[in-house]
């Protein structure tokens, strides 16, 4: 790739690109290029037939029947077993259920439980907030439990893993800058000091390949609504090995967690696998929304989408590079492809405005504090012109300083 | 009213009901009598517009802009204001978050900080399980917990309630007998001894009015799929008193209990206020689902609806004892209808077989091990008529012995 891509070029790639089918099983509203796949997948007409067969005729005719006959009490496992293929997790090892705070919770909890004698969580400092917010929970509720962040305690995450590490919680790709981390060196580290990790595959899942089984990760949580297109808050997932099942507790010790739900028994006894790692009843419609973008996930080659999006994320760089030079924009990106996710993040002391001048225009990507510009790349439905033509508004609203109309500088709630 | 009561009768009082109009808000299948809205409630028209605009407008249009101009992050607090007023709770006290299952840990483990020095969990050895379930996580995380139990422990909850009991958790209505609790009594023998009540109150919001307010209440929680016809596994809510807020924490401390979630901090700084039992992000299109749900109760007069649930569980228990007898069906609800949720459950040895013929025929009740029927009564949609009807299907199917068909003693994986 050079920097004399035009627009005809980038038609041009995309008229060669064999994920480009796939673009029209989703619905995308005219006028938008959407660049925040990453923070909230495109839904699609498959999603849409789902939820109405869910409420309509399940549902509203089906009534209470519908949990046997539409096979509502196992969907949480049948939509785990067909999300383990992209994340590289054999049957019987994932369930979608919860969100992902609370997997994280469950999963750092039964963690723990199995290095007893271990009283430290290793965490990122600059991971997703939630993730160690969810880390205090778990400290305050085991006695003697402390955090130790990478970033605060020592520069490196490697530098942290020593025998008093029970458990470390990773994030496979950083929300912000796009890292990946390197699944297999990482878990064998920590499996080299005793340590159990935890994967945080949130920007990972559906943004490109993922081996847990052959890396031999032990936990593994992520939403399902980035790149698996699952809906607005739709449930999230986690993974736990086969080899820890059976020793792994969690305290959130719910019913649909036990050996016989509707033996209504007094006392608490886990099911013996994956279904352990389930709590309380989940919510239907959101659930079946899932399951129809899934159904789109099973057409994908994932060896395909990664070329395709290192191939989409690498044109955007060097475009706005080449077209946005001298506005202060720095690449907070990994530069090769291999060693970050499906996202591009610049930083620009002045991001919030910008961002607020595209999305005002028609690109949506998302601004991250402090001053952060962040694009996602969706191969499934972002295109090469889709890039080349976000960049050009990008070029645009920067050598205009369109950005620097004052309602730009209002801050919405959600960022 | 009488052992008289013909189908003209019943179809009177219908005709004379003043929620009679309320029926027409839902979709009930042709040929069935629905007696288990306690379960999974019916669904309406009101709830499939809500579903479609969340669904192809604000998630398939708006993407990910709808957070903002679609009120996504604040539906679980505008939702628990307005079950507020079905539960007798003043604004700011309660939210739409989760399961049943996971706010009863939030709240058990935010009643015990509140209770420092006092280890014991009181519960009812008759609970539903989960309640049982969670507590046992809940004791598990904290060193010393121990769990006392009604009716293993002793006979009634009120001798289990002493000065080392943190905090009582109580279902307001029992699931399979009806049994309604005497909410201000209870609070008040709890408070008296230093303790504080977590009300289950999954078999009475939407069933019956609720003072939480009103009665002192220090913690509630609830699911919205039954009477409050939210869909198959709705959200469920938690009710925290104002007074105890700002001191209540939780260990599930996930970014949207966050002061300041779009920060992005390092540290946990819960919000001051109900906020902080929030966790993760959640299910938009079940919340929506809701909303619709919700926007039919907003017409409910609680005080009609009540009247009128007693009056359909009398005639039932009246015509069931007029019509069934000689068959071993015994009363285990309260006979006193201010004593009894919007319930009755009979047992029979053959409870299941008999259930499964009921279903057959459009009769749909349902089954709790090991030998109950049990019948809800949803006064929305539920009529005198259909009462009469579905006792004279039952007599039919006792009478006739048609029960004893082999296809009825097979077990579905969900009853």
């Amino acid at each position: 790739m050079t920097r004399s891509v035009d627009l005809a070029a980038a038609e041009a790639m995309d008229a060669a690109d064999p994920l480009r089918a796939m673009r029209d099983r989703f619905v995308l509203p005219q006028g938008v290029i959407y660049l925040d796949g990453n923070s909230l997948g495109a839904a699609s007409p498959t999603v849409f037939a789902e939820v109405d067969i869910a409420a309509r005729q399940e549902w509203g005719e089906g009534l209470i029947r519908s949990w046997n006959t539409a096979g509502w009490f196992d969907m949480p496992l049948e939509l785990g077993h067909r999300i383990g293929r992209l994340i590289g997790g054999a049957a019987g090892q994932t369930v979608v259920t919860d969100t992902t705070s609370i997997n994280i919770y469950k999963a750092l909890h039964a963690a723990m439980g199995l290095r007893p004698g271990r009283n430290a969580i290793v965490a990122e400092g600059g991971s997703f907030p939630t993730d160690l917010y969810m880390a205090e929970g778990v400290a305050a509720t085991r006695p003697g439990a402390r955090l130790k962040l990478e970033g605060v305690d020592a520069p490196a995450i490697e530098d942290l893993i020593d025998d008093t590490v029970a458990v470390v919680l990773i994030n496979h790709v950083n929300y912000k800058s796009g890292e990946l981390r390197d699944m297999a060196a990482l878990t064998k580290r920590a499996h080299d000091a005793g340590a159990l990790v935890v994967w945080d595959l949130c920007h990972s899942a559906g943004a490109l390949p993922v081996e847990l089984d052959a890396c031999g990760a032990d936990f593994a949580v992520g939403c399902t609504y980035k790149y698996l297109n699952g809906g607005p808050g739709a449930p999230a997932f986690i993974y736990v090995a086969k080899r820890h099942q059976a020793e792994a507790h969690q305290p959130l010790s719910g019913w649909w967690g036990h050996a016989r739900p509707f033996a209504f028994e007094q006392g608490y006894d886990a099911d013996a696998g994956i279904r352990r790692f389930q709590c309380g009843t989940q919510g239907m419609l959101s659930l079946r929304a899932l399951k129809g973008a899934l159904d789109v996930w099973d057409e994908v080659d994932m060896q395909a989408l990664r070329k395709k999006s290192i191939a989409l994320a690498d044109l955007f760089i060097e475009l706005v590079e080449a077209r946005c030079a001298g506005h202060g924009l720095a690449l907070e990106s990994p530069r090769d492809g291999s060693k970050r996710g499906s996202q591009v993040s610049f930083t620009q002391d002045n991001a919030y405005a910008i961002m607020q001048a595209l999305i005002a225009r028609g690109v949506i990507g998302d601004f991250r504090a402090p001053s952060t510009l962040r694009f996602g790349f969706t191969p499934l439905y972002i295109g090469y012109a889709d890039v080349w033509k976000a960049v050009d508004v990008l070029a645009n609203v920067l050598a205009t300083g369109a950005w620097k109309d004052p309602r730009f500088a209002v801050r919405a709630a959600v960022t």
